[in-house]
């Protein structure tokens, strides 16, 4: 959400913004994979992020559809969160020189994104039911599954060896 | 986390910037909850809101005893994320006239909030286990299960009463 809210009467025009949101989220998400691909070491990590890249792009033509279903422009509204998160990342891994800390680093970095984006689907699938848009619905809860499955496995990742070798 | 994150070099450096990133969170946090239950119509969300800031006060005191028991200081660095997901809050907030639509909007950024908070302790966790720390691990558990209630709560909200009566 951001500067170039406004008008926002109703409930749907409320969902209408929030998709805005998520939809530049998901753009800015495109754009910081890439340099957390060439951070990463732990070949696991690597790929993880590799497959989440191509999700991400995956997710951005489901919002798209979204727009397109319900009857309005697919474009993007600033979203001081999401910038806040990945200027967080960018900052943080900055400040380190050791591969299995960068690597801790990432994990925690790229869960923080998604739990963004989970918090954000689970609000639009909610409102989208509300306002009698099964169908949307139905296509949001695709994007949240797999926002869900990866922070799973980030979360495995954070529990097992690529945080051990860190803290060895 | 943010510009004063220097010389991380192993997974403790990153457990305290982290423990520091979230003390800074939970500090904007009980600053920027009394605006929110200014707004809140919904008296069950307004009370939700109030018990909240309680509890955040209380995250506060425990994330300063695991301070104590690590032996660093307790001090916030800068975090852009939180940042970022309140000033989206007052953004669309200033937006918004009716007050159930504004309920649904309330509801849709703390559960933000609480999304970044539990991905910060669940890494935090983490991290303490793997440094042998399980006395910080207990202590942050407490703030994460409180943040999880949280959370559950404003998602029954969120699905039910208060966005209905927006929607209609």
């Amino acid at each position: 959400m951001g500067l170039f809210s406004k008008d926002i009467k109703t409930l749907d025009d409320l969902f209408v913004h929030t998709l805005r949101d998520i939809y530049y989220a998901e753009n800015q998400i495109v754009k910081a994979l890439p340099n957390m691909i060439d951070k990463a070491t732990n070949p696991a990590l690597k790929q993880g992020f590799e497959k989440h890249l191509r999700e991400t792009e995956g997710h951005i033509k489901r919002v798209e559809q979204v727009f397109e279903l319900h009857g309005v422009e697919a474009k993007g509204v600033d979203c001081p969160a999401i910038d806040g998160i990945i200027e967080e990342t960018e900052e943080i891994s900055g400040e380190i020189d050791d591969k299995q800390v960068m690597d801790a680093a990432l994990i925690a970095a790229t869960q923080a994104v998604e739990h963004y984006e989970i918090t954000r689907y689970g609000t639009l699938i909610a409102w989208a039911d509300q306002l009698g848009r099964s169908d949307c619905a139905t296509i949001l809860k695709q994007n949240l599954a797999e926002e869900k499955a990866t922070d799973k496995k980030l979360t495995e990742m954070a529990e097992s060896r690529v945080n051990m070798q860190a803290a060895e």
